[in-house]
């Protein structure tokens, strides 16, 4: 069994433990009218929906109309708002994306004010439904919403502040920015494929925690997505995926709107996409007057939550720019300020005659029943919660510490350690050890590969695959859609703190993912990347498949680990730091040869980054240091034994990973790399660029810079010049140089 | 109008341009039987096919189906000959994929014995018919199929040197190893997008180049894609414009074997793609049984043909490792030896008593006619192209030049040149200037953005869209689809040498399209990134946007160039060396900020990649050397100006191309940077990694090692500290270090 370090069983101690720490207020039940509720039944969440909600309740959609249409001027002038708040905060910022907000508004108030479950106090209670802007350049309707809503995160004086330094209203949603915001999006695509992630993490907690009568997760996962996204193909992959897990409760609303960048979408864009979603597998709906039709957007609504076997493709017909006289409709009023003239010509054509920014009193009004509706909510579901806690004591105290990120106690003793009587293994199989040590004391970790789970040897062997009837198990499959997986992950990582989601692929098709690594580094999630046969030691696949200026590549990269280790202890050392940085992915490149268990390594070791292997000198003057990363430094260990053999003092420096490195002190960096030894000799299978940083003018540094070849990994090693004694002349010219 | 350097117009000389460098030997009619044929028609090149193509030259295909009955054991014999070459070869490397080339070879025979229009003595004759194996890892299929009909690629030892050091057959094909092979493929989905741009670049050119009567550019492009090309975004992506481009001429079979490497496709991949293809917008049809269903397959295939307003795709299933007793249509037949005791069973189950790499007598002497044949086809083609040529001399002269790839003469001249006193811009809008300077001297250049040609500034204004019914235009509208843009032009590039292919989006977005641009490198396309917005100095879209580890990425990739011009000059020598680098892609990075014109630049300067732009010292010996790319040129530039008013002897680098300055000879290289001038200083709006080996231990290197910020320009710029100041506070600093 897990323990984790404060076990927990007051209602007290869950909330405590699942509110969000910006919300410092405690929840109190208001005496809003709107909040006369009672639970009526023991279905899911519908019966907390008050008020304007109460339509999404009732049997028929007719009834609801009817109580809608008693409103419809507020909402009306609701949705105004949020067009006017868009428009304004783009002018003053005099840049950013106005057509998206002016088209989606109605769709967005509809989600917001009558649809989604959340409590603005809390942005990160749990069981919340989670919305995702995937065409993120439209992220004032985002905000404008999060205004509205309540959020503390989006005041007046932010949506003033659009775009300018140090804001919470950044030109595109960034989720390590502004609460509220679930995943950072604006690169298209990968919104949609971090709801398919947020989506599947709801449905592998609920089927892993939720007991009968006791639905503790359960929530919907909305996202709008536009043209561009469908154009890209990670959407393609990863709505693949939606429908394959059977993502029910993931809902996409596709903004129809006919224009691009370019213009119209006419001149690139002509297929069919309901038929090919259908095809993927999705359910699909039209809405075909998304501008005006609020109750055509209900009922799609209600139709795409009545389907629980797939997700839902809601198209949304709307026109960019609604209400801009001359604007809208083209792709003008897509990517900048509409300017004075037409923002004038637009507030009158919608009948706005307010000033900038300005927000209605009755919309205000009617929008505040959100803050204290979001308390009740929230309490409920801490009631519930308690209920579930009192029954199933050991489960909740497992989501408890998922929800709240906490490790379990004692979780790295988990990890395997070697001596160097053990033969040697290649790293990704290391990495699958390891992976399965952690995944008995890590109740989040769960991932998988990209069709290359027996190359890759990430298969969590006491758990089967997570599939659309068996979503508790924790192996995904992600078939041959690499992009599409590291997208996904980054909706897992962002689901639920403790879920620590691992993906996995051939290092050189890191290639194919890297905008979504990318946004796991900007937005501070901890993804583990495995990327198995990292070198020319792959062999014969050839050039296509060997990396060489991939860990460069992510050496220059903000906010994320490289890390390349040598042999098993290193490999355990390795998940621990990736375990540990709870806010920055972690890149493991492990070989596809095998490789021996080395003196002198130890998992404790990596977390320096670079550290003494061995030395045969005094007061930290050797004559010589050879550096070596991953499968080098066997390599360098051998050529050590050599030199050490003709009198020379030698240091053999792992150099696991450089930012970790880089993140010590002056003196740990001096006692490594002493600056007086300017003899050094790195090696390490992959591009040269950026070696001269450590080896400094006077080194060598011995490494790959052409593409790679077809022939078994011995021989091009041998090719290349990546030997021991390469390593031996490189040291002697060094010391003589 | 454009003039090459040495017109020709004789049919000898027609043929020189024509022919491959590597086929020396002169094509001759051959009196082989099967070739007295007649040009009975002057439709396209059906009348060409003899003998056992007879039946695809027929009215119907049941007649043609008789015809090959008579045949079918020949048939048989060649495919199990196909079958036990790839056995063989994968058995003797003890790696590879045997799986796909058992499973394909039907399809493989038919396809390369009696549909595909090709003369093996001539790798590269222009009008071939192109063949794509998107499924890379099945090379094994096309090397075989090369070598039965002749090619002198891939003579029998070639095969037995599967995936050794320095063979012509190496794991994944190449075409820059393989003469008979179009492009590079194996990261799944580029092939099929590189098909895409094959098919296109036959549509343009035979749109532009083709007269009544004159079909000169006229052939099919085939392509084989598996289920894990299909499950790729990029294939999505790709296939998407080829169904709005129309793309009739674009035949792609999809091997639907059900297997991936993790097992059955089940697992991961439940989409129905005939309808996915159809809401495309592609013509699909399903062979029921690849196997052994040869009728079907041709049928098939004379359908597709028919169809010319849409690219087809043929759903041919079939069994991988057809014939291996205990691993066909298993994942055990996918990537590895079936081992000697299944090589065994497999040969008894298929009754091929033969030795390893035997190619029967009969199946020998079949295909031999495709040597005569395929020199009566180039010769017949030939002959056209001198009755076109006599008549219409000014297209044959300019399509002669795209042929061969030779530039008109003076093209060069046709770039812009800028003095200081030109008021600065951006250099996205230079960039511009210089792609509408070169189209009208470049017969090949063509390209566009994804989705971005407003913002990338990469219209062409002299010529209309690219589309579906005007394909003779030259800008490309690609949509939001980086990665298909980048494969499509790998495609193009590698379709005819001078055809200049360029491809624009955010220089942040080329990690969408790095898998394309990695082949592009690798595979030697001639490929121009029209890359803007390429900093910080994007502003308020904010660090989703903004580049900043890209450089550094790209500067650690092989065989590509970094350019980073810094003005107007700098902008059109970075085109000039695009241009002339006939092996080698070249990225521009290009600011969306204004920029001056600077003292000192100029056109020709650039092809050295760095170089003094001022200097006030004596000597080659300055106090202190400053060291800027593109748009922080401008900055060195101030700063230098101020240190010199302090009486500082102050040296100005620019460095628009590290590749370019690494391939300088050591005097040139110590003119620039003298290595006793030990005071440098670099800055550069993006990562400082990799600067250390320009700027030394003792210098600075300002950039930016995190990721950037939504706010205007300027003031990211200050606040991120790169400013004159700080460059003259560094350089005072190592001036005194």
């Amino acid at each position: 069994m897990i323990i984790f370090s404060a076990p927990k069983s007051t209602m007290a101690a869950s909330s405590s433990l699942l509110c969000n720490p910006i919300s410092t207020t405690k929840p109190q039940i208001s005496n809003h009218p709107t909040l006369n509720f009672t639970f009526t039944s023991g279905s899911t969440s519908s019966a907390l929906i008050p008020s304007r909600r109460k339509w999404f309740t009732r049997a028929t959609v007719k009834s609801a109309a009817k109580t809608v249409d008693k409103e419809s001027r507020l909402v009306e002038e609701s949705v105004n708002t949020i067009r006017f708040l868009a428009v304004d905060a783009v002018e003053k910022a005099n840049s950013g994306h106005p057509g998206l907000p002016m088209g989606c508004a109605p769709l967005g108030h509809i989600l917001f004010d009558e649809v989604m479950k959340y409590n603005p106090k809390n942005p990160c209670w749990f069981n919340r439904d989670r919305f995702v802007l995937s065409a993120g350049h439209g992220c004032m309707l985002h905000y404008a919403l999060l205004h509205l809503a309540g959020y503390d995160s989006v005041q007046e004086e932010d949506l003033k502040s659009f775009r300018q330094w140090g804001s919470k209203t950044p030109g595109h949603p960034e989720n390590f920015v502004t609460p509220g915001i679930e995943v950072t999006t604006g690169p298209l695509g990968q919104g949609i494929a971090n709801a398919v992630g947020l989506a599947l993490a709801e449905k592998h907690l609920a089927s892993r925690y939720n007991k009968p009568g006791h639905e503790i997760v359960d929530h919907y996962t909305y996202v709008i997505l536009g043209d561009g996204c469908q154009m890209e193909g990670v959407s393609n992959e990863a709505c693949s995926l939606a429908a394959h897990w059977g993502l029910g409760k993931l809902i996409a609303f596709y903004d129809d709107n006919h224009i691009s960048i370019d213009g119209d979408t006419d001149i690139a864009f002509t297929e069919n996409v309901d038929k090919r979603f259908e095809g993927l597998g999705w359910h699909v709906i039209w809405v075909k007057n998304g501008n005006s039709g609020y109750d055509e957007i209900r009922e799609a609504i209600e139709e795409a939550r009545s389907v629980t076997d797939r997700p839902s493709l809601i198209k949304v017909t709307t026109t960019i720019g609604f209400g801009s006289p001359n604007k809208a409709n083209s792709y003008s009023a897509h990517g900048s300020a509409l300017g004075a003239k037409e923002v004038e010509a637009t507030r009158k054509n919608l009948g706005w005659a307010h000033e900038a920014f300005h927000v209605p009193d009755d919309v205000k009004k009617h929008w505040s029943h959100h803050i204290s509706e979001g308390k009740v909510v929230e309490t409920e579901w801490n009631e519930k919660f308690a209920a579930y806690e009192n029954k199933y004591k050991e489960d909740a105290t497992e989501l408890k510490a998922l929800i709240s990120g906490e490790l379990p106690v004692g979780w790295e003793k988990a990890l395997p350690t070697y001596t160097p009587d053990i033969p040697g293994d290649a790293t990704r199989n290391l990495s699958q050890q390891c992976l399965n040590a952690l995944a008995k004391v890590l109740p989040g970790l769960l991932g998988g590969s990209a069709d290359l789970a027996s190359s890759n040897m990430t298969l969590l062997k006491m758990f089967g695959d997570l599939q659309k009837e068996t979503p508790e198990e924790r192996n995904i499959r992600f078939g041959v859609r690499e992009h599409g997986m590291g997208a996904i992950c980054n909706g897992i990582a962002h689901h639920t703190k403790g879920l620590i989601p691992y993906c996995a692929t051939f290092f050189v098709f890191t290639d194919y993912m890297r905008p979504a690594i990318r946004l796991a580094a900007l937005s501070e999630s901890r993804v583990i990347y495995v990327m198995t046969h990292d070198s020319i030691g792959l062999g014969e696949d050839g050039p296509t498949h060997q990396p060489v200026e991939h860990i460069s590549s992510f050496r220059a990269m903000p906010n994320i680990l490289m890390l390349r280790p040598a042999d098993g202890n290193e490999t355990a050392g390795a998940y621990r730091v990736a375990i540990l940085n709870t806010k920055r992915p972690s890149v493991l490149a492990l070989s596809r040869q095998k490789l021996p268990n080395l003196n002198g390594t130890a998992i404790e070791k990596v977390e320096k980054g670079g550290y003494v292997l061995s030395d045969n000198s005094l007061n930290n003057k050797p004559d010589v240091i050879l550096i070596g990363t991953g499968s080098e430094l066997e390599i360098v260990v051998k050529a050590g034994d050599e030199l050490r053999k003709d009198g020379k003092a030698v240091r053999v420096v792992s150099f696991v990973s450089w930012e970790l490195f880089d993140e010590q002190s002056d003196e740990y960096k001096e006692s490594v790399l002493p600056s007086g030894v300017t003899a050094r000799v790195s090696i390490e299978a992959g591009s040269t660029f950026g070696w001269e940083k450590l080896v400094g003018k006077k080194g060598r540094a011995i490494g790959i810079d052409r593409f790679g070849a077809s022939a078994p990994a011995g021989r091009i090693y041998k090719e290349f010049g990546l030997t021991v004694e390469a390593v031996i002349e490189a040291a002697k010219a060094v010391c003589q140089g």
